[in-house]
């Protein structure tokens, strides 16, 4: 942990930069549900009353300080209604967000203090739970298996994501988009919208 | 890095044991190829040809310090022909493996160090291409794709493991090895013996 600057601050963005940064640290830290509004406030050195002024409440506030890297709902948004085609079209995107070397570095470090933090592991799990997986049963069969449609996705995406980047098995991290989609696709598809 | 101690070693197997012990250490730093006989007896405080006597060539020293926790061809073994079944026996008994607490927390530490270190990320790379895919190369359909096949059903065990143990998604997290089965044994058998 490094020392804080403690001197004036000359704009309101700075104090609200200085209770996102006391938030991330709390909630990687404690996780979610044992991190307050009060002990953000108290971390980033301001009143708790600013904090609700700046962010409104504690969902609003985590959801403002673990922003996942880019947006799930717009990175799926006007995917294909055909079946076949869903789950290409969804492996195609992903990668395409993937392949980029910062979301790669973004993605060791949240996985990284997952596993050392159980808190981290908590908002980890609070991020996908509420930006991927409501994206990802939107896209499923309306039937009573949606919620875990989605995660058999999520979890289909993480190892594809795990055996190319962080791994790097080596057909996965040489192979080409299009031979990714084609073999992963009808999968996805099929956990989307196929009989399980 | 502790101190290690120096004192008279009693018998042999401590010997072969601070060898092991300095081979993971350098593995894990420096990562396989960048790790030699050498470095590896400095680092242990023997001499190379102990090294040699014990473990013979540096692939059956990097073999003997990072074992995989359990044997995956001992866990593969006498598996159903029936492509059909074939895939959700396989899920069954890797689930069976990782249901066990002590795994879990190995696991942790391996992803944990290979996301931190680069070397720790070759390790466990070399370790899984070395001691998982050819086990899973074994089961998959005698074609020109067999090894994409072993990478694709790996991808999507690490995913499976990642979901319930790692991230801990509320429905995988929850779900009987017998739902899990159900709904991913097929895959594992379409990438196994399906049409790509």
């Amino acid at each position: 942990m490094t020392a804080k600057p403690r001197g004036r601050r000359p704009g309101s963005n700075d104090t609200a930069d200085q209770i996102l940064a006391a938030a991330r640290e709390l909630f990687a830290e404690r996780g979610y549900a044992r991190t307050t509004i009060r002990a953000i406030a108290a971390q980033a050195n301001v009143d708790p009353a600013l904090v609700h002024h700046y962010f409104g409440t504690k969902d609003a506030l985590f959801d403002a300080a673990v922003q996942m890297p880019v947006d799930p709902r717009q990175v799926m948004s006007g995917l294909p209604d055909d079946p076949r085609a869903i789950g290409p079209e969804l492996v195609r995107r992903v990668l395409g967000v993937w392949d980029r070397p910062e979301m790669q570095e973004r993605l060791r470090g949240m996985i990284g203090s997952a596993l050392t933090h159980e808190g981290a592991a908590e908002t980890l799990r609070e991020m996908l739970t509420r930006g991927l997986l409501p994206v990802l049963r939107d896209l499923a069969l309306d039937d009573d298996r949606r919620d875990w449609r989605a995660e058999l996705v999520a979890a289909q995406m993480a190892g594809l994501i795990v055996g190319r980047y962080v791994v790097g098995l080596p057909r996965l991290r040489r192979a080409s988009s299009a031979d990714l989609v084609a073999s992963v696709g009808p999968v996805v598809s099929h956990y989307l919208t196929g009989r399980l």
